[in-house]
């Protein structure tokens, strides 16, 4: 059973994992280097847990020790119960959710082996917004996709935001990181896979033309929002896809986009008679 | 060609349209009863524009008078140009794009009128977070859906946030208001339209399986993110959908669910060989 601490004083050393939560560049560069990342909010931390991810400690306001009492039985890690205001002068923000942990990140897979297990798998080139990040994983989790490949240019899902924005599905689809951009895309063709890409380009095939759902083996590479994927990327695909679009809109949210992709592709997108 | 005003009063009453535009309170008051709402930034607002909505007046930033010369140019509506710091006092938020324009609202069609001319509606019940609202409009402009229907308690797709996550989505497909809920769907089923009910549940067919694709006249109705469709709205639909969920997610986002479900139940939906 882990032990409660209150602490009252800002500067104290034991929540330096907690300080300066909206200095995105601070944290961009501390969380990896440290080996941390913070999940926010009760379900989150939960769900982080569940995927066994360590944890290293938890900062609640009162009213949240009584709500996680199960998971602050079931840890050793230390319980710092520090007022609302005071969480809000570590981090920087008002805490609505007055629940975070520090947790450990593990090593990630590598992009063989994910390949090798899966069937379905989303590629993001450039996606560093982490809000469409986390929508892009959730939509993964739930539509079924196996794992997920980044470009080394790709944000960190484990980034506050975008595990939030995810409701934690960055922690059941297993992702990794592609070390040279397109290329690493050959591993996946080698190992037989499809690979369409996502362009709201006219030469692409509409996607239910290209009947994804019967491919065997299926990876589905998507751009930023507004950008795009690159013309390197592009080239590097065997197919191109688009969502047939309406009533000149620019296109879909890069998080609606890839969902539904995902469903295109996934075999619930199979028709019915 | 309009005129140009500089103000440096933010007590001004010329840019009472633009007060408080972060108090949500306020503003879903103050809007519909004044008869206007606000379009932000270059893009939402020529899109009013050429929607045809009527301008009452524009407040810039200096840098934002240029890029939108041609929109003075075409407008009798007095536009006044304040400093960035000046427009921050009085919206109450600091104007990233500067350039806000307050439009007027026309009258809402029928529902009756939509019903007529559609073979795709949406209708939403109790979608209130102005966010997702947006983002389902968004969507259903690029997804070729003809109409959306709104049950009483639904936002206001004109209000400010809503206008902007749409990308001005709000002003290309047409909306109406039902006086009273669930009544006034049977107006919809009198019209010979399918009422398909999204839901997680488990008792509903999958979306593909139900190849809503093939009706000639489909209403997809769908609810707000967490709480979804009540159990009335559910028992006056013809028909439960799902999106089939894979690794225990709780749902996409309302926004990813309609994409989803936008993308099924129209023609580009019907897959290829």
């Amino acid at each position: 059973m882990a032990e409660l601490t209150e602490i009252d004083d800002p500067d104290d050393p034991r929540l330096g994992d907690y300080t300066a939560l909206t200095d995105v560049e601070l944290r961009r560069r501390l969380e990896p280097a440290e080996g941390l990342f913070i999940a926010e909010g009760e379900k989150v931390i939960r769900r982080a847990r569940q995927a066994g991810y360590p944890m290293r400690s938890m900062m609640l306001t009162p009213r949240w020790v009584e709500v996680m009492r199960d998971v602050i039985d079931g840890a050793t890690a230390p319980v710092y119960v520090v007022s609302p205001e005071l969480a809000e002068r570590v981090t920087g923000y008002h805490v609505h959710r007055g629940a975070l942990a520090a947790m450990e990140r593990r090593p990630l897979p590598s992009p063989d082996e994910l390949i090798a297990g899966a069937r379905r798998l989303a590629v993001l080139e450039g996606v560093n917004d982490h809000t469409n990040l986390g929508a892009v994983f959730r939509g993964a989790a739930a539509l079924g996709m196996d794992a997920v490949l980044l470009s080394p240019n790709c944000a960190d899902p484990l980034y506050r935001r975008a595990v939030k924005v995810s409701m934690g599905a960055v922690f059941s689809v297993p992702y990794a990181r592609l070390a040279s951009w397109p290329r690493d895309l050959q591993a996946v063709r080698d190992a037989g896979f499809a690979v369409l890409a996502l362009t709201p380009r006219e030469e692409a095939v509409p996607l239910a033309e290209a009947a994804p759902h019967r491919l065997d083996r299926c990876a589905l590479m998507l751009g930023a929002e507004g950008t795009g994927l690159t013309p390197r990327a592009l080239a590097a695909a065997d197919t191109w896809v688009r969502i047939p679009m309406a009533h000149e809109v620019d296109s879909l949210n890069v998080a609606a986009a890839a969902a539904v992709a995902f469903y295109a592709v996934s075999p619930a997108g199979a028709p019915g008679g």
